[in-house]
């Protein structure tokens, strides 16, 4: 009795009492930053401040709340993967596209090489681990590097209603020690599954993870994805149903690193994360209607101090902890 | 346009009209038997017809569907990992269980060994995988292997409101040549993962693969399932809501075998399939309110001719079709 | 000049001169005992006193010298493979042999099972590896596990000239514990190539491991081993010199588990230890004339405390020292 | 008796009886050219004539016979490896050059990757698999690529008395399609085990692989290896003893690819094969006396059709031939 009047209350939350309880959360689980740190391998990342923890909501009827640093830029980095997946199935087609990249999840670290050796043919398990992200990004449309680049900005131009900028500090502190993922892209290159030469999707790839985002923008992306490829804002049909689904799903069961299983179980909504701190969710409209932005939402989250698994450490919490209260899990 | 009239016409299938579908579709992917052939080293498996795909669908209102040979007894094989994992958890609870086996998915195969090595602790990623479920079996409540396999015999008999039966000699042949669930369960031992002996733990494990069930049984479960744990038809919360909807999750992300990402790609509703042939199917209630069984519902597929992965061959070629035309996935 | 000088001098040297330098050698190196531990897996082995080291040198014309506790009794742990190998391809030749295990080093701890599963056919490496050692066992002669272990206690009764005991507390508490050689030997089991059960393979290689010796035994064996098969204290050949020989190979190759390589480079004769603490060396005929034992000798060693690959940390470099002063190398 | 007199015979044999058994020998061996294939992946070793089997034997006291097609100028590849490990030790010592690099054999192939992200620290196995020499190649003496290529060439310049050249076809041709290596480069820098840069290290070591020879070049270093490091030929010692000795020791446990371990046992000299087809072999003197170069001696072979393993098909067991009558092996 007492959950379903709590329930029907919910129902009748003003948007200022969503933002209201968002922001108690946000300061609720900002501790859980201390058990992260910032990724220490770039320079701009290593030097973000671990404290900050930010998010952004974004409802199907356009309404926006958020709560903490919600407005910090920082790169999109492995979020990015979402976005060039997309992007070449929307060139080449799925089918073309599984060619050279499976959708499996597997149980190794993202940047591991191990498997292209056991497994033939190495096709890589998933576009969300660096193999895959690399591959994928050799097939962005076009010749050059800058076309293939420009292909890929593209998509988020249509997804953000603004070409977004690329941090070139990043790019170039990323890509003066980016030697896992050279080693990634030649045994890739020798395997035959890179589709244009290794420094350039070397290139393609550290530069799409240098774009600069905030959480409405990754907000404004899985609202998107939550709306199987309608944008809502806009009142128009961006992406592709079947591919919008298809994302999520890979999103499910791989977009979290390693921890993707666990997420799934214990958020249960769509999401990809990035070793900038920044995690993008698709919340589909689910059948629990008496909960908030029950007809699906995006959010964006930023804090940069990290996990073990790689992704953000208070983020994941603030997560898990939106989904309990306002029932965001697919299951 | 077209689509929308479709689709209210569809809201208004009745039954009859439902199960003609059905039967018209288990028609349509027959063929897709010659796709797989029959688990070859257990002689029962082996002498099954490979021909043979059946149906159930149960909804949320009681009301069943059946196509094909939808009555055929077979057992359960890898879908008892479904009912052992929630057996334990209802023992135990959440925390401990996690401690002896993770939900994370893995690249391996089911019955792989090698990471067991490569990675320490040598926790079991998933309860889906041998290495997970023969943990598992030995985390049953009780002391003797007897007393353990009627642990999880009440789950089920809860779940299918009848005590199931066991095959006898499909568990004796199994056991002839368990040789690498036993390699598994003495390296678990070593590593100090099974809470018991290895020869019972086997024997558990082996005897819950071989538990009999119709698809209809498979169905009934998946229903609860679905229903986040609740069983319309005896209108009763047999299982907590969070450990159904965990397992859900866990069967998104590792139920399919290695193709447990494809099939949330192309299906993505939660499921478990055992080399048997059998799949069990829980989708959840969905926001697609003008297809049947919106509410949610249960499905069990049976037919035994699987494919490379380990999956029914037909039976995955079916859920994909249903799934399309009546949108079973949670994404 | 000097060097030649000091080396006439050395060729003068006398049996008791010798045994003094001995001594002193084994006095100076007791210190690297500090540097292993004993294996703790094994109560009989736990207990074993750490700071001793023993050796026993047998020349080609029968002189012994002895220094250190050299006349411990211990059991051979490892160095039984040397003598189960040789007796499988005394019994079925050694191409039959070499179908069901090879003769390559690996990189992989002596335990391992990750090469079982990534490598098909799941030959083992080599004899000295447990997965190698495993099959031999069940190779052997005979149908009973009694009369396969009779067969390897008959060659080595051919050696010794005795037949050994076996130290039944190792053998049972080693069985109680051997759950990485059971999942090891049902792996093979599974994939074929062992040629009994796996208990009664288990039970003959942790009882051929529990086989009783002093350093004097392993000196013998290893001088027959030196002298191609043929035994100078009893003027016979007792060994097929092709046997001896491809021995000594695979000793050098792959006898001191994964520090094979370094042994080979700074000692450079074939040996074979054991976690037990001992270690068998044979020396093949030099050309350095003037150095004792330049005929060929075999070398026993004991010290049970063993460094982290498992060889006994002094006997290691007491076998440098010595090999160092009277060139043992075969290189 | 027989096989007395039939030694003492050989003990007469003329150096022209020699060549003229040696010549026999190598038409009766030419049909295992016939097992192997050439290197396909590079223009040059593709277009090898791979009917060609030729030998060169340099005995301790300067004489030469040959056989076969022993003058063929092919490019050194692997056998390479053994001079730029010799170089880096003369420049930084042993003891430095080991914590770069190990000497350990492997079970895995000689490009594998694997191994450098399963076991911490990355340090390569031994310098004759591809990751062990290109780390190897990094540590020459010099800055740049030319002074470190430079500093190699010294070397082989000190064994040959001439430096040798370098076929710059190949060089390119083999940087074209060097990925796997690359991969192994960039994983090593980012490792920090690569003392210069990525492209330049695999410029040297590729480079260094293109160095044109002959058999009587690998004969002749082959022969100061086996008089430790004395060259007989101009009465001069010119690499260290301890470091001739060690050099064989690695060569015998890992210098024959993934049959290092076959190839000791059945043919038992040092030896390093490259993908062209050369083999270098290295015959310490030896007890048995009545053999013809019981003083030692040095052994070139090329025939350019490889096996599986990587090593000369015909090269192999023309040594196997060659060993048993001549009793090369060091057991």
């Amino acid at each position: 009795m007492i959950k379903e009047i709590k329930d029907i209350h919910r129902n009748f939350e003003t948007k200022s009492e969503c933002a209201n309880r968002l922001h108690h959360w946000v300061e609720k689980n900002r501790r859980y930053t201390e058990e992260g740190t910032c990724a220490s391998y770039i320079p701009a990342l290593r030097h973000a401040d671990p404290h900050q923890l930010g998010v952004c909501i974004i409802g199907h009827d356009g309404e926006i709340i958020k709560g903490g640093e919600a407005d910090v830029v920082f790169t999109m980095q492995s979020v990015s993967k979402v976005i060039s997946f997309m992007a070449v199935c929307l060139t080449h087609g799925l089918a073309y596209v599984l060619k050279h990249v499976d959708v499996e999840p597997t149980g190794d670290p993202y940047n591991s090489i191990m498997r292209l050796e056991l497994k033939k043919p190495a096709r890589p398990f998933n576009p969300m681990i660096n193999a895959g992200a690399i591959t994928v990004a050799s097939l962005l449309p076009g010749v050059t590097k800058e076309e293939k680049f420009a292909g890929l900005l593209d998509v988020l131009e249509m997804l953000l209603g603004r070409r977004p900028s690329v941090d070139e500090a990043v790019f170039f502190s990323e890509r003066e020690t980016a030697h896992y993922n050279f080693a990634l892209a030649h045994f890739l290159k020798a395997e035959g599954f890179l589709k244009c030469g290794v420094e350039d999707a070397i290139d393609i790839y550290l530069r799409q993870c240098a774009i600069e985002v905030t959480t409405e923008d990754l907000a404004r992306i899985g609202l998107v994805l939550a709306c199987d490829g309608y944008d809502p804002l806009c009142s128009k049909q961006v992406l592709p149903s079947e591919l919008a689904r298809l994302t999520k799903a890979v999103m499910l069961t791989c977009g979290m690193y390693n921890a993707s299983g666990k997420f799934a179980a214990f958020v249960g909504a769509p999401s990809k994360s990035g070793v900038s701190g920044g995690i993008m969710t698709a919340v589909p409209p689910r059948r629990h209607k008496v909960t908030p932005f029950h007809n699906g939402c995006g959010i964006g989250i930023y804090s940069p101090a990290i996990d073990e698994a790689g992704n953000s450490a208070a983020g994941v919490k603030l997560l898990q902890h939106i989904s309990a209260e306002w029932e965001l899990s697919v299951f």
